[in-house]
């Protein structure tokens, strides 16, 4: 859905009228060709969101993003605008904590190889030694943490600066953040969480599932906040089970939705789609 | 899956070497083709589960119902077994519960006109009059249940002793049982929940859907028993939603998931496919 | 996803700089304010496809229809675009050509009964009597169509204009419409076919689908053309079978998809979010 | 759904009265414990298949696995059936045939790994070596075919003799067998096709399915015949897509569902779940 030599506005702030009039007339005396728009007004809480993707339409379009971003600074404090702007090539950078489990991982790692990722993995961090072998060979270095947790926290934020990610990506990390270091990625880190949230929270959740008898089985991908899977839901998908499926199995089945379901919130973060409106989402397609 | 002048049986005993052989055999020293067969061993409880659809296979078989009950009575005393031996064109006899909505009603009415219904609807009951015409036009009694709990379940245990019905299908009833009639049920009272349980249990699901932000909403048809919304599930489905989606949206969508979610239940049920193994189902497909 | 009171422009045109902003700048400076707006560029074909949700949001906002419409008619010609505008409560009239089966007219009428059609079924016609006990219970003209063809189309025709009806949907009609006739209709006349297109063209989709031992059956909505299953789509949807379903039970299964299918495409089309692209459609959300 | 140190019997025969009384009496003289057992009569054809999970119940159990073939070979004989009796840990052998795509090798190789693959990769082979560093990562051979195709086809054929690999599986390989090949690997040769079949049938879906304007796109798994696409299905999957897709989008979305889809059939092969039923298959879940 994106265009190289394209940029991408991502905006919110209180719905107004002529909201979407300044921000596209804006772009039309600027020679800004309009590539997708989408927009969403939430009645309930009068915010506005908005991401367009636009391009140079002719000779007013400006040279550089300095002057871009100088032309848009306008319209941004007429609007009382939270925005940001970037080239639609400019592959968000992310860093991947993992445990022992690796079909998240690798499922990333192999969408990036293949083109199908619209993140750009910078390096992977993990408590264990076990998936250094598959981040290598994919070119990338690979970070074993300490075990203090403080340790691990500072660690995971030096990897991200060094780096120079923005987001971190727990693709099955298996441990929780402590609150300060949710709170200070906050917006900028996503889990996947093996279940339907917000049925089985916590631990075990195919366990229980098995126990209550549930016929479907599912994977949520949301932000971490500092309360623990409870943080704003990005995507969600289900597969179908029944009596004969043991524990083992529904962690075998799951495996599949996880690691599509992580992949699909990532490419929506690295694409832009994606908002935070309080505690929920806003994820254009 | 059923055929007509066939026979369905089903049986459930703890699990040991033989029974599948004993069953079987037994039906094929007296002419009994089978159909369909499916079984299913929990090897968690060691409960062994079966359903045999079987028709008259040559001139050993049976020439009625008390004489093969009485051929199925020797084995089912060897291997201790609970079993149920119905005609697969004995249609399930249910009465109905409603409130105000109308579209799980509608749903199964429609079905059973167009011959998609693997249950028999012998009569509706409400607390409201609001649906009598539906169901009248479709010339089955409604009856108007008293406002008194006490009475509404004492009148719903009368219309289905008179008219010979087994099962109760609260299709959005919106009363919650007694525990005693509950119990009284037990096994026979099927509900349909407009959430996809565990998530969201209790009232208003859909406004709490809708302030979770989650990205798929379900419906859960499940048996009743006293604990609310934790009887053993039957049957789930779900329906991708975004964040568009105001609660009426919500309520709407559900819907078609819930009518849908019913009609299967009640079908798996009139066809005999479902068991309770403790907490949970065994649903043959 | 309407709202009381608000308008809804659909357009289409050739796509170039500035479109959106100068129909959301008009909108500005007479006070509309924009509820809901999607557009589509398809980089292809060169069209342009937008749909906006407006309502009055300041003292500048015209006072009736025709003022609205001549407001509008100057950037309509500006940039060249096929434009319609309409209340968002002005439910789009449909005449429903019925056969034998009930199942998607059923649907249809339940869903208009209960508020959730986004259209107004004004007539039922068909060539066969069976369905007008359920269409009169709902309080709705039924009209027997005669044998011949040519008569039959112009009936359909007539009742369309007498109730003037917009749109025809083919509810299962089982009859193919004369190329003049789905010339004249054509954009509005919507069918629902059987299998998922373009698989299974033609007559009997379920016998083919059994034959060639498919693992999904599914159905389609798709605006009627000349070229018989060839119409652009409109939606489709399917559903999980296997070696055990017999050509009765996909009819079966089938049927549900069928309505499912058929309503999302109207209610579409009554919220129009459906766009004609060449033989292709654009539906928003 | 298998066990250690269990065995799995598959067999079908002409449906007639004592066929499952006959296997399953045979195994309960023998101590035989069964685990699970699915069959089906298809009425239409008059075969009957089926399989039988058992392990040892019992001291009459046999000792090896030639005593156990010795004692079914009886009830084989009579029921005149075509039977398979393998150890439920005795891995399918696989060899996967590939060109330049990574999507399904990656997908299958990954699944071996992390022990989510009920059959075992014995090696690879490709008309193009672009692969070869993923395949030898992972510790398998690696086998450049000859351009010729005969020369080809007398390659895959000896890869598949030295690793002793019943099967073979085309993972988007890109080429057409022989008729000859086709013939010779008949029941024993999986494609991946990259549409949902019958539709769009031959070379270049995601283009054909972009111009129809379809609204969903799929994945089947099918055994490979002469007859180009019209081989057996054995799994067929789809995902939504939307107007907005381009050609490029399905490709990338389609490769999600291949991978799926693919790796369903091999773990249904590979667990002996399917049968061939002429041009049709039995799958048992």
């Amino acid at each position: 859905m994106t265009t190289e030599g394209a940029w991408i506005l991502t905006l919110t702030c209180a719905d107004r009228v002529g909201v979407v009039a300044g921000v596209t007339g804006l772009l039309a005396r600027h020679d800004g060709f309009i590539l997708d728009s989408q927009q969403y007004a939430d009645l309930e809480t009068g915010r506005f969101f908005m991401r367009v993707v636009f391009a140079r339409g002719g000779p007013r379009f400006p040279d550089d993003a300095d002057r871009l971003r100088l032309v848009l600074s306008g319209v941004a404090a007429e609007y009382d605008l939270g925005w940001s702007l970037t080239r639609s090539d400019a592959r968000l950078r992310i860093v991947v904590a993992v445990s022992k489990g690796s079909h998240c991982l690798n499922d990333l790692l192999h969408r990036q190889q293949s083109g199908a990722l619209s993140a750009e993995i910078v390096a992977v961090v993990s408590n264990h030694d076990r998936l250094r072998s598959l981040t290598e060979w994919h070119g990338l270095p690979y970070h074993l943490l300490p075990a203090d947790k403080a340790a691990q926290e500072a660690e995971i934020g030096r990897v991200m600066h060094d780096a120079a990610a923005d987001h971190l990506v727990l693709a099955r990390y298996m441990q929780v953040l402590s609150a300060g270091f949710a709170d200070r990625l906050a917006g900028r880190c996503l889990n996947i969480h093996h279940s339907f949230l917000p049925g089985f929270k916590g631990a075990r959740p195919y366990h229980r599932a098995h126990e209550r008898g549930v016929k479907l089985i599912g994977a949520t991908a949301h932000f971490v906040t500092g309360d623990l899977d409870e943080g704003p839901i990005i995507e969600q998908a289900v597969e179908r089970v029944d009596h004969r499926a043991s524990v083992d199995d529904l962690i075998r089945i799951g495996r599949d939705i996880e690691a599509l379901v992580l992949a699909r919130a990532v490419n929506a973060l690295g694409e832009r789609r994606v908002f935070l409106n309080g505690n929920r989402t806003v994820v254009f397609q």
